[in-house]
């Protein structure tokens, strides 16, 4: 298979390099594909993503996303270049309408988690979220000291994710709307209710506010199964969320949805402060690896390999910086690989 | 001094009853006009807020609010009537623009936080929340199997709340946005830092993304003193942040702004799986009474003996159920009344 490789920007290369290790080890027969992407490919071509990269990113068989942008392509203009248009323009020409993200936190970092032990215990939790409708992709504009975004979902838009939710869910799915503020939240609560009563009657499903979402989120954790909701609020809530696990550094995300590849990247951004010094948690990343086999690839096995691999050189106490160890971006990959 | 006070519904009027009498005995010259709001209104009038009520609001030197809607005014409807709509009119007809919600967790309470005390300790931070502009008021329909709803801001609204914001902070206004994705975000970062360098050079400003807003409210609450934030993303951060202290019922808010009343309401809603029992925390409710002496009246001893008394009858130990106890409504009344 062959996989395209966008290590992007910051500590993007880093972390992507410790995955391709990884990937390698439990892989034959991987080849990487690598392309600029973000501030890395506006610095080489003037733009987010090239035409070219899009190509090979098209035919690839999986795609892996290292960490877009940072302060030197900040800007506040309207119409400039920005590295997140690399993501938007991946998200948007390979259809990658629902991106999950699993929030489950590890044992081994329970006591790193900014709640009590006893909410953040067994929480198991999925965030789908809606990948290429909303605000991010309706019409925008700013004139004469006025600016606006529109959100904008259609009925198909929200059958197609409902029902990767529902796919995804043993018991229960929790939809997030404000349905008591908008009409394409009164759309989705219409549309998801339909798709249950029609296709999935034996998951329970339960809708609530996207401003009661964030506090349940915080006070009752383990409350939750699979969470579905809307783009803008799914990056919200998905970011809250990981914070649970009280470790940004270890949580991977897969782009689902279209009929090419997959995309998979770690949750983190690209930590311009730390770029460059080899201290990056690399294992949100080397997770991204694990759910590119998982689900780009097929492959169970060495997904649950890595996986495995990564909760035994955790639970034998190496961690990096941000988990308040001192352990390097290399010695916690190869810690990783002498479990594999 | 003459407030109109609208009960609302589910507990709203219980919760309502205990501010009313805590407000009578710390202040002998106020008069209380009563009238129906939210559901109550449906019911009665078939409006969430009639002319009539309107006009006295407006002729009012303050409004306390208690809390609107429940299920049986629940519609998935476009084009329904629904009790929050009360709550719009209000804020667009006195143009309460700014949403004021301290989230200071008690000392009495700490342990009630679903966060670790460590990182709960000594939190004091402001949210405000631009109120008349955004997702809620912007133009929205459902045709043809599609839904949308516009987020729309001008430069005049984001220079009044900035204003409002830098005016409230000591030391530090953090901007929240998502300016990497939504113009009406980028224009909002342009006119606050316009106005932080030409009005308020003083404040530290920094502008943070709302995903990592929602992040950092949890992980570390105490960097916060004042957020200032539009509509949408201030509904979901402060209903995120008032679930660090743990205890949603004790929690006020002021809607501000207007020329004419400013509106006082708790922060919790009608809670309908509870209402009637006489045993709903009554103290949102009643500090909200005390941010009406002080915003409203600009009364600010009456309003600090009042929180003073609420904060020694929690110190004594007294608790209703959403806080572990077993107290009553009225006892938590009487509890407060006695420090007074
Ligand atoms: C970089 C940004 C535009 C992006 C988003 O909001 O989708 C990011 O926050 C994410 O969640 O992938
Ligand atoms: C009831 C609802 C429309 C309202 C809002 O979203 O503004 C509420 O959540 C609030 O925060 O006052």
């Amino acid at each position: 298979p062959n996989i395209a490789l966008l290590p992007g920007d910051g500590i993007g290369p880093e972390v992507a390099a410790s995955a391709v290790e990884v990937l390698n080890a439990v892989a034959g027969d991987l080849s990487f594909d690598e392309h600029p992407a973000g501030g890395a490919a506006i610095d080489l071509h003037g733009v987010a993503i090239t035409d070219e990269a899009m190509a090979a990113v098209t035919a690839s068989d999986a795609v892996l996303l290292g960490a877009l942008g940072g302060p030197k392509w900040d800007t506040n203009e309207p119409g400039a270049v920005r590295p997140e248009q690399g993501l938007f323009r991946l998200r948007a020409d390979l259809g990658l309408y629902a991106n999950l993200r699993p929030v489950r936190p590890l044992r081994a970092l329970y006591d790193a988690s900014p709640l009590k032990r006893e909410l953040i215990e067994n929480v198991d939790m999925l965030i789908v979220r809606e990948l290429t409708g909303g605000l991010y992709y309706g019409e925008r504009g700013t004139e004469n000291g006025r600016a606006f975004d529109t959100m904008v979902y259609t009925v198909e838009e929200i059958e197609r994710i409902a029902r990767a939710a529902f796919n995804a869910a043993k018991s229960r799915v929790t939809s997030v709307d404000k349905a008591n503020v908008l009409d394409t939240s009164r759309l989705w609560r219409k549309v998801v209710t339909r798709i249950h009563d029609e296709e999935f009657p034996n998951i329970e499903l339960e809708h609530i506010l996207v401003d009661a979402a964030a506090m349940k989120l915080v006070a009752a954790p383990r409350h939750f199964e699979v969470i579905v909701t809307e783009n803008m609020f799914g990056d919200i809530l998905s970011d809250e969320a990981s914070m649970l696990t009280g470790s940004l550094g270890m949580l991977p995300t897969a782009s689902l949805g279209g009929n090419g590849p997959s995309l998979f990247e770690p949750v983190h951004g690209s930590a311009p402060d730390i770029a460059g010094q080899g201290i990056a948690n690399p294992i949100g990343m080397i997770l991204s690896g694990a759910l590119l086999l998982r689900h780009g690839l097929g492959r169970e096995e060495q997904a649950a390999a890595v996986e495995s691999a990564v909760d035994k050189a955790l639970e034998k106490g190496i961690r990096t910086g941000d988990l308040g160890g001192t352990a390097t971006t290399a010695e916690v990959t190869k810690a990783v690989l002498e479990e594999l």
